[in-house]
């Protein structure tokens, strides 16, 4: 994180770019991190740019041409490898606007790999936008020095869900009905048992799942119950705390 | 929580009022409150309301009068006894408006018992407006069934905070340029002690406290210094984050 900070200094400016990043590598970047660059930002002709694409670690990239119809950025500078990510998604059903983007901003921050809509019989939201989830996870990614945009899966039924998961990808279930075994032991007691690898936290609507999709998703053997506490939580409330919680039961905290 | 579940159904509204709630108690609600039952919820005569005030438990009161210009509610039922709150509170560097309001909102779900604005040297926000941070706790501790609205204390500088601290609340102190010991780890280590009791979550300023501030903090003998993995976080996750774990290690999850 010191190394990180004196970078800062030189490349204020962090984009997600998905284009071949190495040495010398030229990038003409898409008309959005171009007006980004030049309106927003006020950059020119040898100024400098953190890039990083999910794959090649993260580059230091000078503006080496700059003019009102094109933009041209040098990559020169290795700043950070690439480092694999966790292999834990948030899978949850989408709510309304503002709480849908929060919710892909700070699970970015806190580390998912993967963001999965789900719609369950409570889901009281319509035809989801997949772009406006990544556009908001892509930011976060920048914003938080990821080397990673969580991967945004199309939203798909609850049932379709559990019938095609990978049964080695542990769900963490966050069951408000539950009142027994707090989320860190439960977690804990699947990881000494050897279960690590990969992971999902699943996140009910506003309002719970109903009975009958709870009862299906308990019967899944890769599910792990939780409760998260006596009180109510919002949804958004509730998949950062798990993820939190996850991240030190599990993760890199 | 399915005792209450049942009663959601009869008392759809459920609001703090600062008035003594007893069997038979006759309520004037303030003028928002009434607006808000009335215009906003479209109640009228023989309609539930849950109301709580922090100290007698929760209570089912009807509407026994309304007009245009006043509202009469009577409590007939204890619905839940008093319970007292854990001692928690959250110190924090306050920040831009809507994630200072969601801060608040979030910090009530998560059970704190305190609110307090620290200012430190990259605070950057003037006045504060300890009224919306009230406003905010108030209308989550509605939503999210707690019996009491945290207590919102006013904003202070940290040298003054730390100054007049009670020794005995330990301070879980949110280090961002800690690399060792993992936040769980450490609260359950000190837990182990025997040194529960009060607490308190401080969080930093976007941009972190600065060197001095930090060595200042680190100097008292209840800070717990802990560490939020190794992501940048916004100041708003990591306030979320930092509650949510310290409810798992000693707190009610």
């Amino acid at each position: 994180m010191k190394l990180w900070d004196e970078t800062v200094s030189k490349a204020k400016v962090r984009l997600y770019m998905d284009v071949p990043l190495n040495g010398g590598a030229v990038i003409t970047p898409s008309a959005d991190d171009a007006h980004y660059m030049l309106k927003v930002m006020r950059m020119g002709v040898g100024d400098h740019v953190a890039l990083f694409n999910g794959k090649d670690g993260e580059w230091l990239a000078a503006i080496t041409q700059a003019s009102k119809k094109s933009l041209t950025l040098t990559a020169n500078e290795q700043l950070r490898p690439q480092k694999n990510d966790l292999d834990v998604w948030l899978v949850f059903a989408p709510i309304k606007k503002a709480r849908l983007d929060f919710i892909a901003q700070k699970a970015t921050e806190l580390g998912v790999s993967g963001i999965r809509p789900v719609m369950t019989r409570r889901t009281n939201v319509g035809r989801l936008k997949d772009d406006r989830i990544w556009a908001n996870a892509k930011e976060a990614a920048e914003q938080c020095e990821r080397l990673t945009v969580p991967e945004v899966m199309p939203a798909c039924a609850l049932d379709e869900l559990l019938a095609n998961w990978d049964p080695a990808r542990k769900l963490m279930f966050c069951d408000e009905e539950l009142s027994g075994s707090a989320a860190h032991n439960a977690l804990q007691k699947v990881s000494r048992k050897g279960l690590a690898g990969p992971w999902a936290i699943l996140i009910g609507p506003e309002g719970g799942f109903d009975d009958e999709e709870r009862a299906l998703i308990r019967k899944q053997p890769y599910a792990v119950p939780v409760h998260l506490g006596p009180r109510i939580l919002r949804a958004d409330t509730a998949a950062i705390a798990a993820l939190s919680i996850w991240q030190v039961a599990l993760g890199d905290w």
